[in-house]
């Protein structure tokens, strides 16, 4: 007997063999049905959304968790936009990378083709739900989605119109499945289905990404966790170092590629710290440093060697002092996480050694590390962005979700 | 207390750290130290593979597994060639793929890195050893080997020979780590190194890629296994049918890209087949068929239903006929392993058709499915043949062990 997830995961491997063969005029086609769907049944998803909300208040969740849920007009308005850009963009599909003939006359080439059945496994922000089909189908992809269960009925219905919209062009309904099943068995099932799904990208906290990383055997693209660094170093022009600290750590403070970690100098540590302090202490984040900056400013509270490590998303930045740009790389290498690292600094050699050395999806230099992001590098939209090494590497844009396969012409070629 | 492979990890990983630095000179000054330091130790290497040979014997272990252990000068003559090649070969480490300048004024490259460290869970062939190490080394990473038990003696050799030439350039002795630990356990504690090896590459047989594939946290890529077809279209010719197929299946069995059942329409199965079974018969091929084939030919035996989905490596083939190119395409992406496979056709359509629909890394049009490797490809080295869909697909040459990084330049930009 079958069971659900494998029902599921059959369902959408088949409408990956159908979703592979559309042309991108009947995609984007789709997607534009798609999205007068949404905005056509807004009522129905603000309604069920509203049932959604009225749970997670009675189990007395925290505000942030509920901002993340709340539909609005805007908000499903905003998701109808984001397939239309997305109908917009080009269709990496079916590009030929190259195509060169070998000696015994093959002519091998490489072509872009879609994943299969993506896997998205998340948590309570719903728009995550039209945001991960679009880009998947764009891209030729069938996707299988797994939302939080405080958002269960905000998803179902999203996905009702979804379907609606696909309907409308004679689309293949299985392009989109959502697993209805909140408990968490069923996730632990659907991490264990190798072969039946191409590709699982967790998108959420620490906690979920390091679950699914341990326990699937699907291959999985990490995402997100950003333990960002700026070190400031000796020849750093003090006030862009003021202005990109103030930026990269408040302009949003709950964001991956928020600054969580200061690194600076003792060279110019006394004249930076002051102004760099001011800035901060506007916007009320606390400072946590070692004692060489605690005997710098009395603003700064001490750190201990947990602060070094830890991904604040919150108004709180840690602060060492070092001698050197190798001391600085050392620390950074150490406790990032792989995302998005920068330099304040206007020695040439420094500034290359730093993109060099530095081990991270994104390296700076004199500039705030909040760019990192599929929008501000031009790709036009993100399915996250991967701290892994593995397949893609910092933001993911449509490209991601695709593979190659290797595409080879003979006349009765054999090995000799 | 650090524990032996936590040591041996720590090791590697801070080698990867300066393997990352190294120029393109230092690392082919390091390659041909180490080919001409395989060729110095033969005697020494020998001696330790005659101790391996010894325990194989006496536990009875079979030939072949016998012959893929045993070394002679020839084959450390091939080893160190083998790494002269790979030094000769383009670094790709450091190409910037490409850079753009986006509206405000940030310059964003994605540049080509080293992965860091590379873990190789291998067999019994003692050669992965050297190969492994010098297309790692090559492009900036480190190696931790593990290979089979009934080898070790011969690792610890290659490995001692290795180390050796290494140092004879002043280059670190923890590029190559061997895991001298030859239990089990150690296999599953190395599989739990998330975060200290950067990817795992498991080579074998297809027992030892399910196992890594089960239980690995780090990040795997699958190599190997390929199921692969040959489909003879209604309007194939059939001389070079017969041609290819012989090719495919016999030229040499043991093989993942060797093919393992035939596809034949039944509009000239009736024509062809008599021509394929008196060429697979010439070798001593065993065919296996369904009902109609067998009705075609008295050396063709009953297939059953486990026959589609098995890989032989032996003088074995299973032969379905089909009535259509879609139930072929179906038939082939229902039981094949995502390696290899080719039609053989005259007609337009078809042809690429089967190269759009046909699920898998490489996929032929009137070619033997045996030009799947690195070398035929073109790329002057392979680690192994990925039949998985993220990161590489198809045989993997040297750009295979790396990764990118975004760099970005700046000059103050905050995000607004």
């Amino acid at each position: 007997m079958e069971t659900y997830m494998e029902m599921l995961t059959r369902r959408a491997k088949e409408a990956s063999v159908e979703a592979a063969k559309l042309g991108t005029a009947d995609k984007n086609r789709g997607l534009l049905s798609v999205a007068d769907e949404l905005t056509a049944q807004q009522d129905m998803i603000l309604e069920a959304n509203e049932k959604d909300l009225e749970a997670a208040k009675q189990k007395g969740v925290k505000q942030s968790l509920i901002d993340r849920l709340a539909l609005s007009e805007k908000r499903i308005g905003d998701m109808a936009e984001g397939l239309r850009q997305i109908a917009a963009l080009d269709d990496p599909v079916g590009e030929v990378l190259y195509m060169k003939t070998r000696p015994n006359g093959l002519r091998i080439g490489q072509k872009r083709v879609p994943l299969g059945v993506v896997g998205i496994i998340y948590e309570s922000r719903p728009n995550v739900t039209a945001d991960a089909f679009g880009l998947c189908f764009k891209t030729g992809n069938a996707v299988i989605l797994r939302g939080g269960s405080d958002a269960i009925h905000s998803n179902q219905a999203i996905v009702h119109a979804i379907k609606a919209g696909l309907r409308k062009e004679r689309l293949c309904q299985d392009l989109i499945v959502l697993v209805e099943d909140t408990s968490r068995e069923i996730v632990s099932e659907m991490m264990k289905m190798h072969g039946r799904i191409d590709v699982l990208i967790p998108r959420g906290g620490a906690g979920l990404i390091a679950n699914v990383v341990a326990n699937s055997t699907v291959p999985v693209i990490e995402t997100g966790t950003g333990n960002c660094h700026i070190y400031v170093d000796e020849t750093a022009d003090v006030r862009m170092a003021a202005d990109i600290i103030e930026n990269a750590k408040t302009q949003r403070m709950g964001v991956c590629n928020a600054c969580e970690s200061l690194v600076i100098h003792s060279g110019i540590a006394a004249e930076v710290l002051p102004a760099i302090v001011q800035k901060l202490k506007n916007h009320d984040v606390e400072i946590r440093g070692d004692e060489r900056a605690q005997a710098l400013s009395d603003q700064i509270e001490p750190a201990v060697e947990a602060d070094w490590g830890t991904e604040y998303l919150d108004a709180v930045i840690s602060v060492k002092i070092v001698d050197s740009i190798d001391e600085a790389i050392g620390h950074i290498n150490k406790y990032n996480t792989g995302h998005s690292e920068s330099i304040i600094t206007r020695d040439y050699d420094n500034a290359l050694k730093f993109q060099d050395e530095i081990d991270a999806a994104a390296v700076y230099v004199n500039a705030s590390t909040r760019f990192t992001d599929g929008f501000e590098f031009g790709f036009g939209a993100e399915i996250g962005i991967s701290t892994q090494k593995l397949h893609a590497r910092g933001p993911m844009g449509l490209e991601a979700l695709t593979t190659t396969k290797y595409i080879i012409f003979g006349n009765g070629q054999v090995r000799k």
